[in-house]
């Protein structure tokens, strides 16, 4: 698997370990990762707390996103999606996009590149984990906007 | 003015007062307000930390944010409109949108509904500061994606 997206995978486990939601996000700037964050709605009582979000807000207050890629485990959400655009992040690679379809054209329209690797990986610990917590993957998704 | 935009233009002093960026938001249900918030970026090095963010993470894990109401300062962002739309709030107020488009179709697509109450004191406000200070402005804003 592509390192990057390992990385993210990796975040999205430390989530499941403190019985969260495993979506991990990681953000690389020049070959390096800059930030990385995880879901964490049931940790903090949080429902922005997205992971890319988490990962954007650790970054810091960079001057600008230009020229970085955010690694998902998952596909983001329009919150998410709108992160992106509006800071310029330059390229999203998701995991998976069968347990979120999300709205690519919401971002390559905007000018985000896309990529979906479509890894069994990915798309296993997001099954996986839904069908033993149907509740709050509903809780935080159910009312996400889906296309 | 109407009150709770009242409470959103509090909101956005507090920040001004803090030395933050003067946008503020007020989450309304069942005509209570609900949540608070304000741009938090310069205050908490916290680029994410727009209003409409802030104030919607202070309402904490709403099992549902149907039938709630946004009232902000300044038109949202992505960012800010992708949370309104994710978390299905019901409806978006504006104090105005001449320093900051956004994309009304966007919110309103999606089944928010969307006023704007081009409030000539929202409006000052916000030009007020961006003359003196654009700066920190243009580093919240220069990146945001505007249609």
């Amino acid at each position: 698997m592509n390192k990057f997206m390992e990385a993210a995978v990796d975040e999205a486990k430390k989530g499941l370990a403190e019985g969260g939601i495993p979506i991990g996000a990681v953000l690389v700037k020049d070959g390096k990762i800059i930030s990385r964050g995880h879901n964490r709605r049931a940790q903090d009582g949080d429902p922005l707390a997205h992971a890319e979000i988490v990962c954007m807000r650790n970054a810091g207050r960079l001057s600008s996103f230009k020229g970085t890629e955010i690694y998902c485990t998952l596909m983001p959400c329009y919150l998410c999606s709108g992160a992106i655009v509006t800071f310029g992040v330059s390229k999203c690679v998701v995991g998976e996009r069968r347990n979120y379809k999300g709205d690519v054209k919401f971002l390559t329209d905007r000018g985000t590149k896309f990529i979906d690797l479509d890894s069994a990986l990915c798309h296993e610990m997001m099954s996986g984990w839904i069908a033993k917590n149907p509740g709050l993957w509903q809780e935080d998704s159910g009312k996400r906007y889906s296309v």
